[in-house]
């Protein structure tokens, strides 16, 4: 940031994933190398159960050098090589979001506050609510579209119809279901699978279905969570982001338990949503590696 | 403790529970005044569903003033008119307590430490193993009577009734599971209720059952932990008392896991052990009351 | 609050501090049970090396039964034989409070929220900047009040002045200082004494002083923290209310530990703020109590 | 450690440092390829003041192929290129260790129990006390010898050359102070300087010096903690390797802030070992990079 000499060149984030054998990370850095690549830092990950190698580089290579078109040539080669799933982004373009809300809006007004501030590398190119506006009246949305999409079981296949629409239309690359109380469809969650992040109100896998908070007062736990994960058709057994927990004692009734959770869901999800916008996290069948600092 | 004064007296925990009412804290604290009580600490729950009141007493008496008797008659008293449970106890006297330990030793060894250094107020009155002495050859127990317990299916009665025996022989007022990997009958779970505490080596209740840290690995959590509980015949199912947990990643094995779960199940323990002994657990259906200062 | 008897009472605090001696809470429990109070809680702690004995107590009596001024004198009463300071204050009332803040609103914007969904018992009745209202452009406020109070080297007096005016007209019982840059003169801090709370952006005493995650940065912690505390005419040196810490590692730059603070910031002073209007926190010289559920 | 293949290689890690170029990547892993080595994991860090680079490289290459002398040569030849420091160590070499110790055991019998399972990698070489044998009758030390070095204001220069001497003689890699309540000269922690770690029982920067437990007490701070460090000449202000922090309240007393701390101390110092053993520590000025997985 400080770097002028930095500042200058086009930073990249590379990840990838391939089955594991020697050279892989040989050939890539020389391959980056001679584009006139600079490595500013690169995380791996060898899994041993199922052999596969999973990687994230950050690079920049100077402006004016190579063209993107380029480096995707030579990642392709190298791709038919390694047999090697990749995807290539500019560090510093936003990730094109659109955010899904209920009646509580803590999530919602948490990321767009930490969207305002230059924290969260976001674009929010929609709002989706099945409240109407002003529901959430004292939101400065900022332009920001919103749309009102109410839902009742019979209009449930529109209603998501319409709600890929939008994500089609605005080229979301997220979803972010930011305490989004209605359930996907299969077909819906099928189809937003490995870009749209859920936050489950519970310590993941205790406490699924509804009403978590409830059941862990009843069941007299002494710390309470919350889940980032992605979704899937299999409700609440999608691989797991983030986590994080809370300390509640016998005298936390359920709204006090409902008022931790705030605090717990809104580190969790924003922490989840930045892991994605940089590059950080990759689905691993039922699982994820998420590459931390 | 620095304060003469107060080590000149006896000092006692009194416990109680009774369907709430007005008075009650009134007449209890009357009831001690009188006797030349002076009450040192005191908490008090109000457990909203059920209307029961719950409370714990630390007061001490001068030495060489009322009789221990002399409090009870004025306590059960009291018990009549409020229809109380109750009970009291020396402060200082340390609770007699069986450890049972299978072939994995770290909350063992890490309770008889914390005995040993005077951090934990037990008494260990016997240690039993379904391994051999030579399997913990290296812990010196002090002159802590040893009991080779062996189990199969077949002898299973036979080895719970000699335990039993063991419990009822040293007047043991707890018994601790210390990873111990046995599952107890129904009616042992039973007889021991409310004085048998268990270690769960997960974050209950995600992960009952048997090998909870490959459960754990599988499903990919981000926090693994381990649950400090009451044993009931209902397993994995007993009030808990105490919980922790610690961050894990995907880079974690099933190895790491279980290394960096011998930490918390060691604190978890020995914090839940200290609770009882300090009379601040007291069980409430299927949850407790942890009265924490 | 589901209980419909108890909602037909009005419920009140007490909190109190006197010279340990025997017969305080027989006395104080008597006299409330005689005037119809029914006790729902209450803490205490004996302070051993002054001791002094303090105590919160929450209990209610039945609406239009005794009135608040009779209330008051049997505490006096009791004040006058225990040498007692104490405060008495309706539950439900909300605590009006002056926030004060500085370029970086993110402790103000989460304290509005906290207040407007109903979480946090305040009445915010005057927000002071040293920033213009624009600085704070996203932000609804409302209808509280909003005063642009710049300050220099020159001014600060009557910046100071004005400030005080606003308090005293508003009948503010707590102000807050949410990342307000400016240090208080001395006369204004102890003007303030034990109802201003500050928050510390490190994990006090460690970093005292400017620029706490630069100083964090330059000496390689791996935790950073944030406190709040009364403010005193000592900086930095206020009686310590909370604090909370997060993980850092080597790779976390200045910025980094910014945004992490931020997160800490946010949830420490929101709670020191909670337990400020929930009569938890009771000044004891250089230090507080805390009376935690 | 399932799988065969890999078990028949010797693993080795790689850590280095050196200024920041592009291509270090690149001709770093191309040389281990072309050795026959198979990366399995890898982490670096771009220190943006300095300029520096760090890197550490876990590999294997197949039993029975290239010798240690000639993976020495190349990377030699490499260090020329890119004026690296670097150091290479088989992974499965268990850490010569000497622990020294005073009157408090915990952190010295929580080292030997995490070796004795084989969760730490170290080779305990010698225990050196400035207590007798007996103070530590409970603990067996297994043959591990043990030396009584008493010390004085007069003795101290004749016994830092006998402990000199030991470490010497045992071609020890790491000397632990483990609650070792000496400070060591300015010769002797310039001689250790970078294999020698202690434990200090606060979270530094806060309280250096003697009696940390108690001046948190008499601040009043709501959280305490334990510091691993390197240590240097200047006391307290070594780079730091680890820290962790416990909760603690207005009601713990000095003796539970310490029985809390030598649960935090145990962590800490265990996690600092570990990593040290592991080669992910490489000091950087006064601050240290810890690649953690």
């Amino acid at each position: 940031m400080s770097d002028p000499a930095r500042d200058a060149r086009l930073s990249y984030v590379l990840t990838l994933s391939c089955p594991n054998r020697p050279g892989i990370v040989a050939a890539i850095s020389q391959a980056l190398f001679e584009l006139g690549g600079d490595i500013a830092g690169a995380q791996q990950f060898d899994e041993r159960e199922s052999r596969i190698f999973f990687m994230r580089v950050v690079f920049s290579v100077p402006a004016g050098g190579v063209e993107r078109a380029v480096l995707g040539q030579a990642l392709a080669a190298l791709a038919a090589r390694f047999d090697m799933h990749w995807s290539l982004r500019e560090s510093l373009r936003p990730t094109r979001t659109v955010i899904m809300v209920s009646r509580f809006d803590h999530c919602l007004v948490d990321l767009l506050y930490r969207w305002r501030i230059g924290e969260l590398a976001i674009a929010p190119v929609a709002i989706i609510a099945n409240h109407p506006r002003e529901t959430y009246a004292h939101i400065d949305l900022d332009g920001i579209p919103f749309h009102y999409l109410p839902v009742t079981a019979a209009t449930k296949a529109a209603q998501e119809a319409r709600m890929a629409e939008i994500v089609r239309g605005t080229g979301a690359e997220l979803v972010v279901l930011a305490r989004y109380m209605q359930i996907l469809s299969d077909s819906m969650s099928a189809w937003l699978a490995g870009r749209c992040i859920n936050i489950h109100h519970s310590f993941l896998p205790g406490f699924k279905g509804a009403r978590p908070y409830h059941q862990a007062f009843a069941r007299g736990v002494k710390l309470i969570g919350a889940t980032a994960h992605f979704v899937t058709p299999d409700l609440d057994e999608g691989p797991i982001i983030e986590q994080d927990v809370e300390r509640i004692t016998h005298a936390d009734t359920p709204d006090d338990l409902i008022r931790k959770g705030r605090d717990i869901e809104r580190r969790v999800l924003a922490r989840a949503v930045r892991y994605f916008t940089e590059c950080r996290v990759i689905p691993n069948g039922r699982k994820t590696i998420v590459f931390n600092p």
